[in-house]
């Protein structure tokens, strides 16, 4: 029985050293090196996130050229954080933010993501006052489709106590938070099938949801 | 030996029955799903390819908000042609292709290739003759990285040939054929390392001398 437990507790051990450690994929620094040759300028709305936000098309969205995806697919509230200079450092008017669900996903805690974006908070009201930051929530998961029901599909409770740390967090510092997760839960708190075809990202109507949410803050 | 070279041809034909059974991922119908709702118009420029056009901020980069991004990652030749209704149903001022390598990659030949770019042309030039078309090289890989070695990485010969026949095609169809391989490639046939981190991908600076490439065409 000793054994047992001792064997359970080295794999929890081994299983949040590795969600610690884990590098992020080639991807990330593509994007990162493509970025580092597209200037942010002060007249800038900066959408930044994991996959959600990557795979969307924002200028076209919003017909508006100034509006910019700097979304990295598998992005974590932390390796967001050690990115953040290329956007800092031009001042952005806006900057949307939605980021948590592979924090979670990897095993982190709903505190750690809050944490961190209080650290982005932070910067942002210290080096770039002027620009205005919209905390969008973490979105909700299904895990009714295979692809991810075992790591993010699985994380309901999480992403709901993540939210409200995150809806708090936003009221201490005097920054917009926006629910885009009770626009796309379903009446079993799973993400709205009709919004998603792996219970993890958005098919196009879901983007539509989300644009008709924040349109008034992005013009 | 018999058995041996039985089971070797049973490999082989399953191989190749994979290659042409494989369906897009869940990314693609959300991509798919994503440009159904954003409309193209006469007044765009398209760029229509894998996932290395899906990687770049196509209107950023040339500062236009009618540079627009149909990239879908992982996509393949015969996949691009089953989503054409979408592009030339907007008769677009001009479109982009770059396309191939996933093709080579899963197991198809140069001619399925340049096969199924006829096809895109004679659609294009049947249903939107207006829309001026640029059919661009498919790009040199590196097996010097790990990831993409085994399949994608040890094309070199079959993308020279593709090429070659893209060219001829191109010729004969009487549009315009963009060699950006010969801009990215090195010394010895590979993606030149200056411009990839996994021999398949481009960095930003290679972006910037794709871009560099195709800026007269583009405005």
């Amino acid at each position: 029985m000793k054994k047992i437990i001792l064997s359970f507790v080295a794999i929890f051990v081994m299983v949040n050293i590795y969600a610690q450690t884990a590098t992020p994929s080639e991807y990330h620094y593509q994007k990162l090196s493509l970025f580092e040759v597209l200037p942010v300028t002060s007249s800038d709305i900066i959408f930044i996130g994991n996959s959600i936000t990557d795979g969307c098309e924002w200028s076209e969205l919003f017909s508006n050229i100034n509006v910019k995806n700097r979304g990295i697919s598998a992005d974590r509230t932390y390796w967001i954080l050690e990115r953040l200079d290329q956007i800092i450092n031009g001042k952005p008017r806006k900057l949307f933010v939605q980021a948590g669900t592979n924090d979670l996903g990897a095993g982190h805690s709903p505190q750690s993501v809050t944490d961190n974006i209080a650290k982005l908070i932070d910067r942002f009201q210290a080096e770039s006052p002027e620009t205005e930051l919209y905390i969008q929530s973490i979105f909700p998961v299904n895990n009714g489709f295979e692809k991810f029901a075992k790591h993010h599909g699985s994380k309901d409770k999480e992403i709901i106590e993540a939210n409200e740390l995150l809806k708090q967090l936003c009221a201490l510092k005097g920054v917009t938070f926006v629910d885009v997760y009770s626009k796309l839960v379903d009446e079993n708190g799973k993400l709205n099938r009709e919004y998603t075809n792996d219970g993890l990202h958005l098919m196009g109507t879901g983007y539509l949801v989300w644009k008709k949410l924040i349109e008034e803050y992005v013009n």
